[in-house]
């Protein structure tokens, strides 16, 4: 299935699940996600990983032909799963999750029917998801690597604007060099529904247009098939210029918004981005292991109330409901920097926050970086100086 | 909700689905899917569709704000969705069609519990993607733009290659092209695991890598979260560059690939690619309404047992089930072209016919453009030069 070398690696996060199950008296989970799938094998692969309480974790494959490793065992189809764990002894679990908020209505269904006599549960992705929100130490790692690498390009992010540029065709240009840094391209969201191209590039009054996404930051879109970022706004002197692009350079996020210009900004724009940049040095000066996710969100409403920009805060037509989200596999992992989340957060966490506003007629500001929870508090991933930067 | 000027298209797409409701003996479709609300709707927004067997569609809007329309109707929460209906009049249904294969399991069973008396069934995915299957005429016309746009970008493939690029290099250039042609960027797939970046880009012996996904061809991809094109392959001379790329230029897709090199590919490759044109022509001419998919697989398959290329046929270490499938908001809708497929050819439908082939060192072969069945057959909707093209 994997090289060797992931081996240890695979064995930690599977003994990281058989607690989370244990805790959750269950006996078992079946993945088929392909995040989760990622998360557990190293690989995407269509199929299914079996996650025992106990034991090792077994990989029913379908597609690709040619995967290796003793826990590798090749179907055609899923109804074959109970026939081979009986025939490899294991016992067929009383209780069983399954991934209730990613599977399909017909998939899970179809999935549960082959254990009749089992307690089949749709909790799995609540549980997968709170064992991938705290990262190992080889998920740290890649998700250093990516920061680092999407650092770096957008140190780089002035050289590709041209005078006279709209915002989609200053995107495309970044799109590129992205890709041409590293990026992977595809971005990957948690939630059936939640889609964009490789990220947001939000212009002037753009930024004020709603998109239907759950999303901190919206833009029109350029077309109804996909009404989010770019509408093909010219890049005006005075009006800022909002990079939230695509952090995935290693399978794992960052997460990573930048405020540009042409000429410079008002006064105003100036003082609302600097008040998005104290939101998030209280914010990360606050957060640390056991401090509640919401504690961090009230902190972040309560300045931006103190000075006067609430009507801003989180964008000004429609406003998103958090102010970060844990980054990983997908952009959109736990916990949720929000009112009412009940997330504690625990070290090892990664996490994107993102303070931002919307000024009408001037656009976004704000910052935002991916942070990884240590004991001693917020270490801070994405380094590129905050300020505005000129693109001329 | 949409411009006065949809109306008409709205209520025809209305009008096909109430068809089918009637004859599935049901009483209302709620969708929830982005596809489909960009179908029914005319854009995506997060909320619901809901189309009783009889009347007006009510759009239920949770994002963005400022939609208008008789017929939008603002809520918080989806259990808001009964009391509304109640309020205006309408009748809740008996037998409510959700869509099962793309809901999440936990999402449909919140909605169904919102119509506690009603039989709720999951068949709303199969119903509604019947209906997109065949295409009005204002679907037509946003496919045919597609494919023109999609054409005009392929024929100037070659002046991206530079000597000496790997296949990940000249897919970045590609890529970057087609968005500065107009695409939208976003790939849209039937299936929550189905994946990829912007299209394939095989090269040379990556195509007989085989990958997890239900694509035609593979490719081992450049790393093991997304393990499909691209692998870091030099394109050699010889060797064979196959394009499939992206053609989402409209909201709707078209699917075109074409194969090239560098240097001249040898009289096999050659051959092989030929047997790919004559099967492609005559799967083409035997299409037209009222027969049956499978059949003309087994015309395509029959063809490659006869000039003795089965061994390539549609993969080599690892072989499609497929040599064909319906396009339009996404890029696999139906019919599927399969052995064992059920769907019958109507006029009006849109299908990528795509024979391929792999020859283990020297890499893809074959064509796939986009046809439209009309009554008298299939009219074909790409139309560049169908020969290996050099890109030297």
């Amino acid at each position: 299935m994997y090289s060797e070398m992931f081996k240890p690696e695979s064995d930690l996060r599977r003994q990281k699940i058989q607690t989370a199950l244990r805790n959750a008296k269950a006996d078992a989970l079946l993945l088929v996600d392909n995040a989760d799938l990622y998360y557990v094998a190293g690989r995407v692969f269509c199929g299914y990983a079996y996650i025992p309480v106990e034991g090792e974790m077994l990989c029913f494959v379908r597609r690709p032909v040619g995967l290796k490793g003793d826990n590798v065992v090749y179907i055609r189809k899923p109804e074959q799963i109970a026939e081979e764990l009986r025939s490899r002894g294991v016992a067929l679990p009383s209780c069983l999750l399954l991934e209730g908020d990613t599977l399909s209505f017909n998939e899970y269904n179809r999935l549960a029917a082959i254990f009749p006599d089992s307690k089949v549960s749709g909790e799995g992705t609540a549980l997968i998801r709170q064992v991938r929100a705290v990262k190992t130490p080889y998920e740290i790692a890649k998700i250093r690597q990516s920061a680092a690498m999407h650092d770096t390009m957008y140190r780089r992010i002035p050289k590709y604007y041209a005078e006279g540029m709209t915002d989609i065709e200053f995107a495309i240009e970044l799109e590129h060099a992205a890709r041409q840094h590293g990026s992977l391209g595809i971005f990957r969201i948690f939630g059936h529904n939640m889609e964009i191209y490789m990220g947001n590039v939000l212009v002037g009054e753009n930024a004020d247009n709603p998109s239907p996404y759950d999303f901190a930051m919206g833009g029109a879109g350029l077309d109804t098939s996909l009404p989010v970022s770019c509408n093909g706004t010219a890049i005006r002197r005075g009006q800022t210029v909002m990079v939230d692009m695509n952090g995935n350079f290693t399978g794992y996020m960052s997460d990573l918004s930048r405020v540009f210009s042409v000429g410079s900004v008002s006064d105003k724009a100036r003082r609302v981005h600097g008040v998005s940049i104290r939101i998030q040095e209280a914010v990360a000066a606050m957060a640390r292991p056991g401090v509640a996710a919401a504690d961090l969100y009230h902190c972040a409403a309560e300045i931006a109330k103190e000075e006067h920009v609430e009507e801003y805060f989180m964008g000004h037509r429609q406003k998103a409901g958090f102010i970060g989200h844990g980054v990983g596999i997908e952009v959109n992992e736990l916990p949720v920097i929000a009112p009412r989340s009940r997330d504690v957060l625990q070290e090892g966490m990664v996490i994107a926050l993102e303070p931002k506003f919307v000024l009408p007629e001037i656009g976004a500001v704000g910052v935002e970086n991916t942070f990884l929870v240590t004991a001693d508090g917020m270490e801070k991933l994405t380094t590129c100086t905050e300020d505005i930067v000129r693109l001329d």
